[in-house]
């Protein structure tokens, strides 16, 4: 780890398919200088999300690309350096958007102080950050899920779906989790306490699901796609609620799937069953809603009622292989990527 | 016109594909009489809706398919014949579902009471009822307009397209109206005030819908799906409300259309431009809300702000005919079958 140069990694090309360590780029920059009111911060913690897989196209979204050359995008966590802004000095810790790097400029504009002492600061990224957010405005705003009511959440120990669970549970749900692989169930029941959770690699996860769900689904968070949502479509009940969060099993999909094609037959599920699908973009649709979700998880988390998991790689020079991990679901937990101590 | 046998037209095998003739049966019963606490209902009007292409398959769907071999269902204008009930005399006119039949009998559930001097008593199936109700709920509660928006809607001479752009551009809307045919097309915009309706069968369609709508699309009322909906798909803006009405287009459809497979294209979408689409029965949503509808329909009509055009059929034997040509666009209002003087 250098602490005389600002490493920085690079959208070097655009991935076709699955982002390889080909698209990305370390480079070794002058640390740079902060201007009369302006911060230097370093990095201390970068967030490894799955929506980073769309900046890294340029095809139209949401949200505009990383350009070619200039440093990948994402949340992190930051100490000020030195400082020539009046509201930050030296030791200040923010959350900030300083990308995959060491050390940026900023003058000021979206940092957000955390307690210079916070304990573990990375849960401003996980738990307490945006994917706490999303997990707790999709399910509760759109989802609006009633006691009794069965929830399935999809990538289930993820960052989000595992609050999703947790928040559900709290609402007097029964949730089952869908995740990847024994363990990640495991964890999901015996500590989580979701009431069930699938193996979506298990041939059977379709007819298993089914099972968990004998009385239907009344609300779906889907943040994966793909065959995970062909094994929930026909077991959504009358009047469910679908958040649509993210679709992680078609961020490296280059071509549509072979037919026949099913969008008719989406709809016509929603007609037929009064189903509402919604589509958010956290910060977007919500972003005045976040003192509400900050105040509600900490005191959820100070009494014991929502657990988390981090999977914390160490180095910024790692960043790279973990997201490519991460967009297989080889994570297990919020991915955190501890760029300095 | 038989006044001593009830005629009858039954449901005497499922349609694949687009119903024929040969799936109905026109019988004649003798005439019921209403025991205790009954009444004996004369058909004046029968309406004609597309919902009735579902009944008539055993396909699951939000309500039972009617059983082989019994009388279509469907909303009407009655006559009391004669009573048995306390609560109806001879000669009350009430909105009743009695089906494709003369006559049928009551025990009161269901029925409501009309003005018995009403001056076009097939307005209640029409702008003041089922689908009229439809056009305000599914416009207003899921749509959502606000003024500026641009609203589009199919079938925009029907029953519920024509109402559904008439109360848009009274919230101040851009409306652009979809129908089949050249005469509807000026009809919508010159009799019910669209701001542009774009011709369905015209072969470049899609573009002149995106040439008519340059700041894309913030509502679309959709009752009609395929290739209508494919042109509308990519002009939906971020932060559209879709209210799923109907899909009339695949209501005849055997098998699903040809690959690709864009369910998740049309979920993506949903994600990325944070769309709400939401489908909706009228009564099973929002049934608690009719008088308010009531109320706001009868004020605009009095004041002449709401068009309605009716297309009506006479004689009970010639409703299938006239359903067949219902489900290919071939009426041109409400569609309506004129039963009894």
């Amino acid at each position: 780890m250098s602490t005389t140069t600002n490493r920085q990694i690079l959208l070097k090309s655009r991935p076709i398919g699955a982002p390889t360590a080909d698209n990305f780029e370390l480079v070794n920059s002058p640390i740079p200088t902060p201007a009369a009111g302006k911060v230097l911060l370093r990095t201390t913690y970068l967030s490894l999300d799955p929506y980073m897989r769309g900046r890294m196209s340029d095809a139209p979204s949401y949200a505009p690309p990383v350009a070619l050359g200039t440093p990948m995008v994402g949340g992190t966590i930051a100490r000020v350096e030195s400082s020539q802004h009046p509201d930050y000095q030296a030791g200040d810790l923010v959350l900030s958007y300083s990308g995959w790097q060491d050390y940026t400029l900023s003058d000021g504009t979206g940092l957000n102080k955390l307690a210079a002492d916070m304990p573990q600061p990375s849960m401003a990224l996980g738990v307490l950050g945006m994917p706490g957010f999303t997990a707790y405005m999709g399910l509760l705003d759109i989802g609006q899920p009633k006691a009794g009511d069965t929830v399935v959440v999809a990538a289930a120990s993820g960052a989000v779906g595992s609050i999703v669970g947790q928040i559900a549970k709290l609402h007097g749900c029964r949730v089952v989790g869908i995740a990847g692989g024994e363990d990640k169930c495991r964890y999901v029941v015996e500590e989580l306490g979701f009431d069930a959770c699938i193996d979506r690699r298990d041939a059977d996860f379709a007819t298993q699901l089914a099972a968990a769900c004998p009385a239907g689904i009344d609300v779906y968070f889907e943040n994966v796609g793909g065959a995970v949502f062909d094994a929930v479509l026909p077991l959504l009940n009358v009047g469910a609620r679908v958040p649509v969060c993210g679709l992680i099993a078609s961020y490296n999909a280059t071509d549509l799937p072979a037919g026949p094609d099913r969008l008719g037959l989406l709809m016509g599920t929603l007609l037929k069953k009064r189903i509402k699908m919604q589509g958010f973009i956290i910060f977007d649709d919500y972003g005045h809603r976040y003192p509400e979700f900050f105040s509600a998880m900490s005191i959820w988390l100070s009494q014991g009622k929502i657990k988390f998991r981090e999977d914390i790689v160490a180095g910024l020079e790692n960043a790279p292989q973990a997201f490519i991990g991460l967009l297989q679901g080889e994570n297990f937990g919020k991915l955190v990527v501890r760029v300095a101590a």
